[in-house]
């Protein structure tokens, strides 16, 4: 096992212009609202934790908010923006004498200054008399601008920031989380750089994989072998998100791999695996699927559905600009679909009337895509007030808005075959004319395809950052052992310069 | 990279065996304390979380209490044991239809019977009716005995079990907690064969990262190969926590590699590097460092270090029987590192006067060792009502006790050069006068060395289940490419008996 790449030197200075990125649309909307262009946008970032009732400590990572706006590594932080001076400053925990011994050496204030380019540091027990003393506004009690507002995906709210003295301040509970969410949506050049690493060492680590899963292996070992590629050679500590690896009829599992079904399945030969991996780099995730049969060899109904599929995602990439609806592309996606199962004499009639009784649904129940960013699930799917749309399949798209230049999207069709979704369908009056019942029954056990690539939307079309092979001969030529190098994109920042 | 191991299949009946145990051990208090012999043992198992207000899920494991009783991997249930018919009854969540297309197969209570091996199975919406059917005492309100207790490593007290209709129960909140606790100290065979399990993949990996280390990699490298090789080889998802991999310097901060210290550094010539790593395997966990020089041969200083220690390791291990008292083989482990620091011309004067000063603890802040089992430092250290040593380096210890046959233990010595605790007792007027500031002064950006096994108690002595190279010659000859065959040791259920 070997690499070609290696992990990019990350700069800091990211997340200084996420910083003035919003503190400008911050002062925008007060000037638009004319409100008083002063008080803190204030932020605690995340806790270490422990395991139930052990000192079992689990690997910290920081709060995605936090971390797009100050980038801190460490546990127990609180940052401030000052609106009207556009100073940085950081609290960070006063630590006791005996961390030195057990954790490290603790650091001095100008250790944690220069690391993430603010322009002050105290320790958090300083909060309050720090922002009394820093705020130029009038009010007897300075504002704070804090973070409180609804995670779409979730259906969670993100908690606003608590300290000992917050009674000595006016608080903001309402501005802070849209303007902050939007401008995560839109990535800049710097962000685009980590998500491109992260995508380069993920597809060459699934290339790895694919070229080494074999009959017999176990799904977990598929896993490891991710794991182990993305963090010794992409000094990736964290994963995206727990990865899918999926086999047989496991692969019609849309999250499988969780801790009930732990990739514990042995690859058997025939089956399809669907591999759900992405490796994240300095906060920044990757979202990638691959698809192949585990002996190395498509047979004829494997290429049907992969195909059906690659089509979708092709078509879809090609389609993709700003000002396209998202919406669309999922209905685009479903219609390929669909054309290839009625090519392929799984389907039956008028590909619009199926489109009307939302068949693509019943092969891909999930969304076509997500925002992919500091999170796998990007915020600022929804904005506020935009409703989901009720439509079965729709109603599971994690965004329906307009392509905006600077988003980053995954675009994953998938067909599955879910004895759960297509017996109720096959059985049903309105939709059981459009399926031949004994085609359809081949592929029983089959499980199902995903193909997902990390996309950029740019001013004219997009940029798909995934580089694994797609194509069914590239696929099967890499699992036979041919080469296939990937390239690391040139990072902005690497020669001093911002794209 | 290859292994001769592979995971052994993991035997449910120990659970069933864990429950009796607990159940004997009640019975047996009920009725020394003339309490009558009904109710239920009630826990509450570990339930899924996502990171802050996302819907990142975060890799489920299951609580160690409810761990050792169920086995159960799955987040979301409730267990009781009926103390009078001595019945098992797992309470499974009712899962909505859409998981069986998001998250897999909703499986029938019949699976989680047969699986978990237990009288019966409901769902958690009918704990309050299937308790009040089953109860056979007398009270109008059946009693729930509920796991309320304090963990003497964290000290953070353990949750009791809630759910809706709890107030139609007696509750008794301090029985369980020690007696099941207890019941975890002293381990039975099945528990140890995944012990030594663990073991045999951890010192498999171990060796394989030490042969592997090589000067200009970074830290995170040998982490990365650990985790691979114990999952792809081992089927270890999880380890018991999370890896120490320091190199240099930073081998002398004792809990070095968490998020704020991240194994990022990169290996130089003559570093000494220090890894603590072990696996976790059907939640039963290991715990091992190795310390080695990483290019391969030890200098004459590395030499006398690692000897102290390894000298104190197997002095211990060699003491270690039923009835000893961990406090003086902590002392034992102390004293042999203090002469042979006196040997090597680092310390001079009389040993028993560098005891009294408590200068081993300049060198070892840490304690000698803890149990180990389904936690990393399994709790019961302290039974209710001890207290800890009050003198330094000793409050360090986890537990003060006796050993017992059936204990697991970490022995795990080690001598640093720790700035923060040397300069102040090299300063300090009562223990200035040992040091040989000229010689220690050698020893500054050293590290440390630590040796650490996982012993377990037997009725006449002990075994160190532990198999990595130890001697100098053998870890000089292991990472210039010699073999060191790991044989697993054979597990008592595989050939259906029971030691």
């Amino acid at each position: 096992m070997a690499s070609s790449l290696s992990p990019p030197e990350v700069p800091m200075e990211l997340h200084r212009l996420n910083r003035d990125k919003l503190l400008n649309s911050l002062r925008d909307h007060l000037s638009i609202s004319s409100r008083p262009n002063h008080g803190f946008v204030f932020l605690q970032g995340g806790e270490e934790r422990t395991r139930y009732c052990t000192d079992h400590t689990e690997l910290f990572r920081q709060e995605s908010y936090f971390a797009y706006l100050f980038g801190v590594r460490e546990p127990g932080f609180y940052g401030a923006l000052d609106v009207a001076s556009g100073n940085s400053i950081l609290f960070v925990p006063r630590l006791p004498a005996d961390y030195a011994v057990w954790l490290g050496e603790i650091k001095p204030l100008s250790y944690f200054k220069e690391r993430y380019m603010v322009s002050m540091v105290y320790y958090t027990d300083e909060i309050t008399k720090v922002l009394h003393e820093q705020y130029q506004g009038q009010g007897r009690k300075p504002l704070l601008y804090l973070l409180h507002g609804l995670n779409t995906d979730s259906n969670n709210y993100s908690k606003p920031a608590e300290f000992e003295g917050i009674e000595k301040f006016e608080m903001d509970m309402n501005t802070l989380h849209p303007i902050l969410t939007e401008c995560r949506v839109l990535k800049s050049d710097l962000e685009l750089a980590l998500i491109q690493f992260a995508n380069d060492i993920s597809s060459e680590a699934h290339v790895e994989v694919m070229r080494n899963a074999k009959v017999g292996m176990k799904e977990y070992q598929l896993e490891s072998m991710f794991l182990h590629h993305t963090y010794m050679f992409g000094g990736c500590r964290h994963c995206s998100y727990t990865c899918i690896c999926a086999t047989g009829d496991n692969s019609a599992v849309l999250h499988y791999g969780h801790a009930a079904a732990p990739n514990d399945r042995t690859l058997q030969d025939g089956d399809m695996a669907l591999l759900d991996m992405g490796a994240e780099f300095h906060f920044y995730g990757s979202d990638i699927t691959n698809s192949f049969p585990v002996n190395g060899k498509f047979t004829r109904d494997q290429s049907l559905i992969y195909n059906a599929v690659l089509d979708a995602h092709n078509a879809v990439i090609s389609s993709m600009k700003p000002g396209v609806c998202w919406v669309d592309m999922h209905k685009l996606a479903e219609k390929i679909i669909l054309e290839a199962l009625k090519k392929g004499g799984l389907l039956i009639g008028d590909i619009n009337a199926m489109i009307s009784e939302r068949l693509g649904a019943m092969f891909m129940p999930h969304g076509l895509g997500h925002l992919l960013g500091i999170d796998t699930h990007d915020p600022g799917g929804y904005l506020k007030g935009a409703e989901r749309p009720k439509e079965l399949g729709l109603r599971s798209l994690r965004t329906s808005r307009e392509l905006l230049e600077g988003m980053v999207i995954t675009v994953e069709p998938g067909c599955y075959f879910i004895d759960a979704v297509l017996v109720p369908a096959m059985e049903n009056s309105k939709t059981s004319r459009f399926f031949d019942h004994e085609q359809i029954s081949r592929f029983r056990g089959f499980g199902g395809v995903r193909i997902e690539s990390d996309v950029y939307v740019t001013s004219r079309g997009c940029v798909n950052m995934t580089k694994c092979p797609r194509e069914i001969k590239d696929i099967e030529a890499v699992m036979a052992g041919a080469a296939w190098p990937i390239k690391r994109t040139p990072i902005p920042f690497e020669n001093g310069e911002s794209r």
